[in-house]
């Protein structure tokens, strides 16, 4: 198993033909969450074939329109195609107001039970948990309240050990999910079988990181320390570090030196400013610091395992 | 001289990858009036070359989705553009909220001045005036209040008559304006030259209306009258017009009938629903009742004259 995490848009500022502004997939358990929702989302989402009704929850990092003016069309279009499935969306405080003023004035009140769950928090929180999966914050430093976010698979069943079973035909089919909850095994004639005989440990939970918009900020790098992917924001490369701080946003540099801190395992940076034509300065700079760096691109999925 | 319109979309409800929302473009005189905004406008724009800075007025229909939800990402781009020029923004109660809220929310002021000219008044009024154009609204009946924009050329200054003046070597370079003002001329041996004898009639003031969304609603016909070119929408076929009634929408017939009830010269029918794959059935069905019809087609630019 993975996480998958499929690039809708990875751009910064003003949305161009061929240059979308920020949103993702990230498929992780059974979940489709949307991660950010730039304009033009809702048309990246068709073009790649996700399938709008697996979208059950919608994650906001910060109000800057290049992260979430596609919400609105979004909504909208759910409720044109007559969705039912309730949406949740985690976002920074206003945000429920903007949509739901938009959706007052048309007159077009979603049909499908919408939920807004508004981010005030500058400490690390959990904001979705589920037996499978856990979401929470990572604090970033912006020019407004922003979070990265933090998906975690948690610790899953023990696996089968199908040819230690074998051997015991007491054992039968409606006992497997007794030894994969850990439990031991007793036999008729009263022996008793350690689990860890017939079971396999569980796969490692795999973990992945979202963070844009941002400057650099190592702060992060406790909540994100040893993950299996990071997505982190390379606005710029070194030559425009100045203009990275004024504006609070990093260069390729800096997101590898995060990812080299915090010891993740694989980093991929987006968010490129629209000035910069070709990005492989972006892929050199960063992997002068952090060898396992891969640059985000429209449609393309990259499996976090 | 004409007035030409631009398509930059012509859908209805929720954009696609090859089907954009309304959004057109009217070049009357020097303005470049932008009517409509849906989502992906800016980009539509970049696509057919219209000069961001042109544009200094957005008239708004209505605050259906597929109209207006392109606006903010275009104020935002204007702003990131480092925009000095004014922006005037004609549009239903309530948009100037939805605007000025998430330019709020997302500490992005614009630097240029960006005026809201809000409209509610159920009848057609003047909101727009210069020496050359005036534009009025046409008010429609659709879910939500709703207007269609009528753009006329004011009666322009005669023409010299440069075979008549040529007779007269006391007409000087310096006394063109005058005659185009429309006065007469004195010759230095005191005769009067009239007027009409030295210049031509001014060339036809020309109109365009922009009818969209509506249902069928003959009351516009006394404020589109005899235009050169209409705009109406055109939803449906007449296979779906109980649809039609019940969404307020218009089918082909209707944007046809209306275009003949009220003499204009040239009809083009637009914001087509998705269900329609081939165009073809709006074409044979207006032209059945008004023949000079056209079909809009995003980046089409038809000359009305």
């Amino acid at each position: 198993m993975s996480i998958e995490l499929t690039i809708l848009g990875c751009h910064s500022a003003t949305p161009r033909e061929n240059a979308h502004p920020t949103s993702q997939i990230v498929t992780i358990k059974n979940h489709t969450f949307l991660v950010d929702c730039g304009e033009g989302t809702q048309v990246q989402l068709r073009k790649y074939s996700v399938k709008f009704n697996k979208i059950k929850h919608i994650f906001i990092s910060h109000l800057h329109g290049d992260h979430f003016y596609g919400l609105i069309g979004l909504i909208s279009t759910f409720r044109l195609l007559n969705r039912e499935t309730e949406l949740h969306v985690y976002a920074p405080k206003g945000l429920k107001e903007i949509i739901t003023l938009q959706l007052k004035l048309s007159k077009s009140w979603t049909q499908y039970p919408l939920y807004f769950h508004e981010l005030s928090s500058t400490k690390s929180e959990i904001i979705f948990e589920d037996e499978k999966v856990i979401v929470s914050t990572i604090p970033l430093s912006h020019r407004i309240y922003t979070n990265g976010f933090l998906f975690k698979e948690k610790l899953g069943e023990r696996k089968l050990n199908m040819e230690a079973i074998a051997y015991y035909p007491d054992i039968k089919i409606c006992d497997y999910q007794n030894l994969k909850n850990g439990n031991d095994f007793k036999l008729d004639d009263g022996t008793i079988l350690k689990n860890s005989k017939l079971t396999l440990a569980p796969n490692k939970p795999l973990s992945y990181a979202y963070c844009s918009d941002t400057e650099y900020y190592p702060e992060i790098t406790t909540i994100i320390n040893n993950i299996d992917g990071l997505y982190h924001e390379a606005t710029f490369l070194n030559d425009k570090e100045v203009l990275a701080k004024t504006t609070k946003h990093s260069t390729a540099q800096h997101a590898a030196e995060i990812a080299k801190m915090a010891q993740v395992k694989k980093l991929i940076i987006g968010h490129f400013s629209s000035r910069y034509k070709n990005k492989d300065g972006f892929l050199s700079e960063a992997k002068n610091v952090f060898k396992n760096t891969l640059l985000a691109e429209e449609g393309k999925v990259f499996k976090i395992m």
